[in-house]
């Protein structure tokens, strides 16, 4: 029996249940008889990496379905004769098409087996230890206190007013869009709003023109709503526009999906003259180009570059804003500026998917703003990010020199490092997690999953003292391989 | 100028906007000239119906984007000048056409151009005056203190694990579903729920099964997504089986979308043998179901009929859970129980759709739950809702025998009212507003509108003094209507 385990951002399952689930399997395949003994906690615990009350629970969770049976003192043992008997022939019905491609590429996301103390250099989720818990605490209670059973009402498709007024003003204000509140649509974070930008502009057999590399769950977006990314290869600058003008003079290319300032996973940005040459080319084609500005809140070095939305005069742009990164996930806020029928066919989508989003996180995410509390987060954020940054670009300059070259990022969280020679940085992840870091290898930014010699590191979740532990780890496994190329190596613990 | 206004669950806007927007618009198309005076606020509330200070906020939105000018004493006049020089040529990217589909169909849902006084028996929205507040707020406030940045963290796509414990204990007991944690997936209420389960199972160009007359949002939903709808006819006892048998053997038809319990539009529960009939011919297509649910908590007379996810012994049921009628609305959290690889299969579309929900909102709905707190209000709001539906039984008795006939709920909040005679009940609609009550008109729940002389009420918003009135309003038109069958009405208000 082996155990694959995933973690951090978008994990399938919490890790007990992943564990739970695959001994599940087992049991269920055979593989494991009746009677067999479970591997005792602590050890499983320790080979996994995870702490034992992880593994105890995934125990706790099969005796309580009835497939397991602990005995104090002598352990947990398999009971296949619990199996329900409809369980032996389950009615499977077939998945649609878009969502078996999906399922495949899902399967294809690397499992990031991580022990406990990885450094997590591949996660793009912000530092809890940096979110302002309390202060967001009472803007919630006092938002409810004074808002009361409105906000447990329906809010609508577009979101609570206070919210877009407040982001309306943030968008003229800090970036240069003329946004207007009711040209915005509060969404499920950023993610929703790709969504249904995708929806709204192509249908099923459409094509969408994307960045190559370009951030992963656009891929899956794309795949589960049956339509086909057409790569545009990235340069130091941006998208190749001269490539971008064919593809988006196909008929069946409806849009440019975009991330032009602190790109994922590339943690580049667009220079202005780029950005003013890639509008010309969308307006000559009469496409729509979905700007994704889920970091633009996270500058820390250099100088504002203005968003395209700030040099659109025609409409072409729709602008994607996320507090997910720059505040935290949880209240899944995003917001989309879009204008004229675009934003019509947005309430009606938004509205035909889940009806909105929950009034009382949004309007108690506008209090929060209004007093002044997220620019506050914002100066601390960029503060740590700026020194983070720098640690890792110092510890890369130490460890990675002559071996790879890297992006200089002037904001967000992400660096690109590109490494010499033709390897596969799929291949180095298991060495990675045995040496104590985690990276994001390149393969799964790109649109046919191709090996890549790239991969992204993350300067979101560890702090200086482990990034420079990380990347110390990463230079060494890269040194290591540099020296005996042929090694193969599992990617999963066998218990 | 005409002006239209729609409010209540769903509307596109807040009214305010609304007025705005058509008032922009008729800039816009040069139907309101440069220097025209905009009617005087208090005589524009007043036609509308609305406060004075909405239309205030409609003008004052049109003054701040430069469309108008507001001289003090004077009023408020049109400065077409102002019009923004690219306004006048806007790109406007084409829409994909399930969207441009999906904008029709919005375009036809009836207006509720509400006079604030008018009774609500058109919502479909629980009454805000019984949402236990205070206790929700204190159930939040406590475990955001305890749980702390975790729960602003991603949740992921399959949801609070406390949340999935208590649902599935909730399914096991209340409703006899032998559901596991694991075997749930929180969602975005049941609306999301059901936008999951169609995709899962069908692609665009596929067909779906639903009841007629049904929920007019599951309509919205197949357009947005490329999806046809197949209607079986509702009958007093639920759907015509040996039609679904023919609908279903189609290859095109992937699912069954149906509300056994409290039916909406109908407020009819489908009783047991009829379901177990109707998994039997779902199972000879081999052909999942999808169980709305939405209202199962809330039978207040009669005896519990099981669920058809209660009945299925080989998986063919997906079933869909809501807080959205029972509790209140504004956590936006339902969820979907199911086995297999649908459950994998869902995992990953939610991921690719939003990532997940906030988890805050997921676990505080926990703690309430497991407080007993969901319990305290339940038999609250069953006790008020068994007084409202019998205040308007009683009302309808007294009003409309004779002239129509009516269904008698069980549970839920709505109960479905065919006047006798050709009447199109849309055209009832424009007077039952001057009348001072609202209702559903039947004819949106049809996939194809055509006129219906159904009707739906809810004893939803109002209490009991309102639904007799009402329902007395209500009778009073359908008496006038069945004496002069041949008068026509707009239904807006001209300015």
């Amino acid at each position: 029996m082996e155990i694959l385990l995933e973690r951090g951002e978008g994990r399938a399952a919490p890790v007990y249940r992943q564990i739970a689930e695959q001994i599940r399997h087992s049991i269920a395949s055979g593989q494991l008889a009746d009677g067999t003994r479970l591997p005792p906690i602590r050890g499983l615990a320790q080979r996994l990496g995870v702490h034992r009350d992880t593994v105890a629970l995934a125990y706790e969770e099969l005796v309580a379905a009835g497939l397991a049976e602990a005995t104090v003192g002598r352990g947990t043992f398999v009971r296949q004769a619990a199996l329900p008997a409809e369980a032996t022939l389950p009615f499977e019905p077939p998945l649609s098409a878009p969502i078996e491609r999906l399922l495949e590429f899902e399967r294809a996301r690397p499992r990031y087996g991580a022990a406990s103390e990885s450094v997590p250099l591949h996660a793009l989720v912000p530092d809890p230890t940096l979110f302002p818990v309390d202060e967001f605490r009472r803007a919630l209670g006092r938002t409810l206190t004074e808002g009361g059973a409105e906000l447990l009402l329906y809010g609508g498709p577009q979101g609570h007013p206070g919210l877009r007024e407040s982001l309306a003003r943030r968008l003229r204000a800090q970036h240069g869009i003329e946004a207007r509140p009711e040209e915005l649509v509060i969404c499920q974070g950023a993610s929703q709003g790709i969504s249904l930008a995708l929806r709204l502009f192509a249908q099923p057999g459409d094509a969408v023109a994307v960045e190559e590399p370009t951030y992963q769950n656009v891929l899956g977006a794309l795949l589960g709503l049956g339509l086909r990314p057409v790569p545009v290869p990235m340069e130091a600058e941006g998208p190749d526009l001269a490539r971008l003008e064919q593809v988006l003079a196909r008929p069946e290319v409806k849009l440019f999906y975009t991330i032009p300032t602190f790109h994922n996973p590339l943690g580049t940005v667009m220079p202005e003259v780029r950005r003013r040459e890639l509008l010309r080319v969308a307006q000559r084609a009469g496409k729509p180009v979905v700007e994704d500005a889920f970091e633009a809140d996270l500058r820390f070095d250099g100088h504002p570059v203005p968003p395209l939305a700030a040099l659109d005069r025609v409409g072409l742009v729709v602008h994607l804003v996320s507090f997910s990164k720059s505040l935290f996930p949880g209240c899944r806020v995003g917001a989309i500026h879009a204008r004229g029928r675009t934003i019509e066919g947005l309430l009606a989508l938004r509205h035909s998917s889940d009806l909105g989003g929950a009034p009382l996180l949004q309007a108690a995410l506008a209090a929060f703003v209004d007093a002044g509390g997220y620019d506050r987060h914002l100066t601390r954020l960029r503060r740590v990010l700026r020194g983070r940054c720098q640690a890792m670009l110092d510890a890369l300059a130490r460890e990675l020199s002559g071996a790879a070259t890297w992006t200089h990022p002037e904001g967000g969280y992400q660096v690109w490092v590109a490494l010499k020679g033709a390897m596969d940085t799929r291949d180095l992840l298991a060495d990675a997690m045995r040496g104590g870091v985690l990276f994001a290898p390149g393969d799964q930014f790109y649109h046919d999953g191709r090996p890549s010699s790239g991969l992204r590191l993350t300067f979101a979740q560890a702090d200086e003292a482990g990034i420079r532990r990380g990347v110390a780890a990463l230079g060494e496994i890269v040194r290591v391989r540099r020296e005996e190329p042929k090694a193969t190596h599992a990617e999963s613990v066998h218990v």
